[in-house]
């Protein structure tokens, strides 16, 4: 897809700030794995996914992970930007889960057209909004959810983004989506196969059973 | 303290966005306990501290609670004007837990001003990236800290607030506050207490050993 089809309010950006864009909007492709934003380490811009996957999480002292939210095709990471707002006082890791191609308007860019244009200054602002509300939502499941709910969630959401009933997630690589210890997951893991909820091998997890998955997941 | 004074960018507002502003500020006084904001149930609107101070806090279904943030003199609540930016999908709470005075500027003025101020979307955009960092450092203490390690916190923190180590606290309360328990933050007072750190009596609690909370606090 273009870049301008991709950007939500192309229309509504003055000329000038469409021209400055069009000049420095850069393409680039990152393999899976790719780490995109690190902490205040680096500050690429503003990202546009053209196509692929991305994860932005956040890491303890100890190296404990948490997911906070994924981005898809046509979603668009402000925090890879984290610099243009001195108030974002946190810091973020975003990597490629998959293959993804993105669109990065440079920081310096990105900042100089945001204090002159309302329009993608307020843009910025529902993108932030819904970010915070992915966060809000985390907490809630955090605080209130048990991890059955949480692990039944977050598998079904797996199946649904690999559009698979089998997928390839080691006990850890859950464990670190939900903030949890890998022996927290083998734990509920084996009990959701006693169940029949899924078949365990190793590397992958089966979905057996998606509608006690999705009960589970509706608690 | 003056309105113009209390916000911070007036400077870089158009005329014509300070009049209208001017015209439609409302100052109110909200005894303590008072509900400014409740969810999506109201939108009173932009919200300027001059006395006082504010809890945001999210409630589960159950009526369990954790706080948010504070809010105190000359901070700004966004969220009570949270109808204005249809990305945000949470629900908070906000209420008065001293009594406090507050600048009002209605929603609709807010908005209609923000749609064409690119200083106001910005400003707007530093405010929710200021509520976003302290949400963030809240999820990093709930999945990677101790309780007693909030807790020593929690205590230095409102002896701070409130000027004194003898604070009028019930353990509900502190419960309310950190997200867990009412039996959970009896069980680590009295453990505080055994240590020598607290002195506790019905409905308070007295810091009895601040250096060893602050060591506590540093975990």
């Amino acid at each position: 897809m273009e870049f301008q089809g991709l950007f939500p309010i192309w229309d509504k950006l003055a000329p000038q700030h469409q021209q400055s864009i069009l000049s420095s909007v850069i393409s680039r492709r990152l393999p899976k794995g790719t780490v995109l934003h690190n902490g205040s380490a680096d500050c690429a811009g503003f990202v546009l996914i053209k196509s692929g996957q991305l994860r932005a999480y956040i890491l303890s002292e100890e190296g404990r992970e948490i997911t906070l939210y994924r981005l898809l095709e046509q979603d668009i990471c402000l925090f890879s930007a984290s610099c243009v707002l001195r108030s974002v006082q946190f810091e973020i890791t975003v990597t490629a889960e998959k293959d993804t191609e993105v669109y990065i308007i440079p920081s310096q860019v990105y900042k100089t057209i945001m204090e002159e244009s309302a329009p993608l200054a307020n843009f910025s602002n529902e993108l932030m909004a819904s970010r915070f509300s992915d966060v809000m939502w985390l907490i809630e499941q955090i605080m209130w959810k048990s991890l059955d709910t949480r692990l039944a969630r977050f598998l079904l959401e797996e199946a649904a983004l690999e559009e698979s009933d089998i997928l390839k997630l080691t006990h850890e690589a859950i464990a670190n989506h939900l903030g949890t210890a890998r022996e927290v997951v083998t734990r509920m893991l084996r009990y959701f196969q006693n169940e029949g909820y899924v078949a365990l091998t190793r590397g992958t997890v089966e979905i057996t059973n998606s509608d006690a998955l999705h009960d589970l997941a509706d608690n």
